[in-house]
């Protein structure tokens, strides 16, 4: 199940220190202008190396290898890969019998009866978003005019992320955050009704992302304590345009054209410097784990690029589906 | 779009002034024991007639039209239906001109061009979830032994939810509230990285249900100020069990054996007995707009079954995927 | 596995003996105008009572549950069913034991460990086509101005079918016959490599009918006895018109513009008059099998239509995903 | 379109004179013992070289990019690639205005709004069959008893086959041929009715290998000039042997345990020798066409493996799908 999408179709394979890792893109309309310049500043922005984030050299240039014809996509499946050039596996070892608290370690051995590569997390590993950020570069041409931007606006509970972030390094531990979402000049009508609501999709990539915790859309968890007065959003001119935006964007699954807008929480990064009591299933008592290697100390620091780019694969997905069903004049 | 599911699928149809409403079921394995009767329980706590539910009386009576023989599954698809018995639908007639507030009637006219039935909210009316429900009673019965359980733990922000329903009905508004659902017992492994996790799959489900705003998992949104020597659950004996469950029962996306916890947000009820400044979109003036109809204060009343039953189907639908690939003995 | 379709997704459901038999469509564009009379000439040509053909009396009536108001298609999913007003079991009993060769009995015993409603055949009944044919209807609508037409072109190996027919009838035994069906004006175009090819589809739909033993394409098996220079079509104009047609209208799996053709092999129907040898599974000893009630003689006689709506059903699908991928102008 | 299976899934991507080419399996068990070794043979029989096949020489080593540990599937999705090393691609500058009878250049031009890598055939060369026999030799570990064996048995109508051959490379043309595809020792109960029957599954991936021109299971179209008394296969003992096959060993699209049997129909090679006459839709008028480059005489002899692969991975996926829904104990 490494595929999502009905007709836009992105499927993301590798493992933290296999060869390489990619992504293919199916169902990408023909004649795009495509170099692999285009996913710099995107892939840049998801890239370790900023203070709090781990300092492994991911050197992620990407390679095209099908889909691509003189610099436009051909309509046929794009690939994209990079090779993953440093791979240190040697931490990975003692986790097999002394699983990591918050880490995918325990439940990968029960899930593919101890066969899965545990090496830097493997399939579970944050890097495997790489072809997400990739794919989310293709679904944002493909959205246009929408466009979609994501910032985090928190961190371990304060806007100022910077100075949470300072704090977090002297403790040696690690911090979470919310990353806030819009998308500005949506396209109307996107949003398939009953199953595959706008929140459906866009919930269902996000949830795919490691270290997810909860997605809310425009007024959210707020909405369980306002009235019913004060919720619904009047509207003001003809376009559909509203006074207020608790609906974020979206009524009865359905996106109404104005700015798409939802918050995703992201959980403190499982791997910290602190020294944790858990079991060492082996021996069958509990121990003393240091989780050592490098890691980021607030991985929702790059988590804005791969929101948006979930976002837009899904966008892309529905906008599709909604061309292909109706014959309208445009996605008004 | 209004199937869900790779294997065990589930499909809604109908309107609420339509002749029936139901759902079919494909995919359910052979031989479970089934009669009308099964439905009841659950369809009763999803019913109207509570205080601060529509009085409007929906019989709700379940028919099965296919997959049952001698009062047992047959493994060809299950189709149950409910007519629509009680249908008054003057009082939608203004709604064209005049979309409510907080509605899909503005975006349904988009979608469909105008040419949606939008009596009683049409497709996107709530009265859809009558056949989530159904579903939701065979799913639970496939995953035995897991059970959910899922309840309304605050209305307009208060955990003393009849006094908050009390004083909405007074003041003649709506109030939204939180649902949480827990999952005892639950099968190990659930969950397909990297596009079908488990809460991939749930929130999916759970966001196709009218009037969900937010979803969270575990410690959700409070995972964003807590740090990772807090938020990760150490293990404490060989069956994974944890001593803390900020995970909500999942990790990386699989569900790790641990109680699964989550909770949705829900709004208020759109329909308000308070009148609302909008547009009339034919005479492109803003108007004073009252909802009249019987409609809920507190659709939260009626959530934590449909939840429930979102919740199964999603589980039912991963379990047999896991079974599918995997040749483990039992789901552990 | 119920449903065909990427967005338009058709999904049928009954038994032969159950309380009725139906079709959702899903992914119907909003706006058609739909009336149950539209379905009274397929269905006609479905229905049996022509000679040869069972003299059951299936009134077939349709009755539309969900997605029309006001005589248009609302763009929600299409429900329509009909009873099974005529439903004598008792003549099933005995099959439990002595499965009856070329039917599904003895693999229905196995697939549904003994809970599949054997009565009729059950899901397994030709008279599930019942819902295909509708769907083709409204297929049909979504493909114009592509315009089909199967017709039976062989009976028992000859091609004057009415004395074939005859002949079986005194015999008291059962044939056999091929169908051709063409396209005309068919849209360039559709047919997505490499798995959803024009043939890939319309296969698809036509192994799901009962009785199909072979499908072949254009020159089909034929093409094995020739040269390449014999059977390459040239084009003589820039519509992409060529003089022959080997290729029946489809080159790479897509459709280039020339009439579309196929055929296929229906097998003699399996309920004959005739006394047959097989095996009792209870008593472990072969025994003479006389199948009594109502069928059909030539079954191949009911399925042009059957052939129509399947290969509608496809093109529909495939009409849906290539507007939905693409922004070309109309689909050439 | 390039993925099949609900599942096992395969992805196919790459053109013909791209940098690789290469293909996806996702849904495979982990634990499969797998090296680069293990595809040797049966690229082998794909590969070119032998007489009446291309010269151009494909190295066709593939390489494992994700999926496998210390030679193990691990249950994450199994990347497998090759280079194109051997790219000469002058050849095909003129097929632009001249497109080639039988070839996909004129439906490629419009389907990709002229976008198409045209190179070799690009996405439409019979090179893309390079993954699928890769993705075959693991669904045969998969279908395990089950053993598949395809041949030709006949080309360019003779069943003499290297005669045939002689004749056609004198003669500087091409011929097609017929394949016969036997599965020994067939799990029962593989298909899923209604749309997804076992001969659905198998023909929805034969149709999607380039130059397949018809299919038909067991008798075939043989059936349509039997009577009934005929064509029905007794059944002989209580483990569902029959005394005759004419089923082809599958029953209401579900397989019974016999042998089964299918036969595929491949056209001569498009790529003959001939010089042809055609349209130049440059200058729009007939023009003589003499296709140069390395072709192979007689693709069908090279199929049998491509074959086998579509079928065991149709297989694999109905597999797994059956054992998600059912709870036998083993598939038979």
């Amino acid at each position: 199940m490494n595929s999502f999408g009905k007709i836009f179709r992105v499927s993301l394979f590798g493992e933290s220190h296999g060869p390489a890792i990619g992504v293919i893109i199916d169902g990408c309309p023909p004649g795009l202008p495509l170099r692999t310049d285009d996913f710099v500043y995107d892939l840049s922005r998801r890239k370790s190396g900023g203070k709090g984030t781990t300092e492994r050299n991911e050197t992620d240039q990407p390679e095209i290898l099908s889909g691509v014809f003189e610099e436009r996509t051909t309509g046929a499946p794009l690939t994209i890969t990079t090779n993953n050039s440093d791979r240190i596996s040697s931490d990975y070892d003692q986790f097999k019998n002394i699983p990591r608290p918050g880490h995918a370690d325990f439940v990968a051995g029960i899930k593919y009866s101890g066969f899965s590569d545990l090496r830097g997390g493997g399939h579970f590993s944050g890097r495997i978003t790489w072809g997400l950020v990739v794919a989310g570069v293709i679904a944002k041409m493909i959205i246009k005019p929408s466009e979609i931007s994501a910032k985090l606006i928190s961190a371990g509970g304060s806007s100022d992320i910077e100075a949470a972030l300072e704090k977090v390094l002297v403790e040696g531990d690690s911090i979470g955050g919310i990353i806030e979402c819009r998308v500005h000049k949506p396209a109307k009508a996107l949003g398939e009704p009953f199953f595959y609501s706008f929140e459906s999709a866009v919930s269902h990539v996000i949830f795919s992302i490691p270290a997810i915790k909860g997605i809310e859309f425009g007024s959210g968890f707020a909405a369980a304590v306002m009235k019913g007065s004060e919720h619904n959003d009047p509207f003001i001119d003809r376009t559909g345009r509203t006074s207020t935006n608790n609906a974020g964007g979206i009524n009865g699954g359905i996106t109404n054209g104005n700015e798409i807008v939802f918050r995703v929480a992201v959980k403190p990064t499982s791997s910290t410097g602190i020294e944790q009591r858990t079991l060492d299933f082996e021996k069958n008592e509990m121990t003393l784990l240091k989780v050592g290697g490098r890691h980021d100390r607030c991985i929702a620091m790059r988590m804005p690029v791969i929101v948006e780019a979930a976002t837009a694969i899904a966008m892309a997905d529905l906008l599709m589906i909604d061309r292909g069903i109706h014959e309208r004049s445009g996605n008004s």
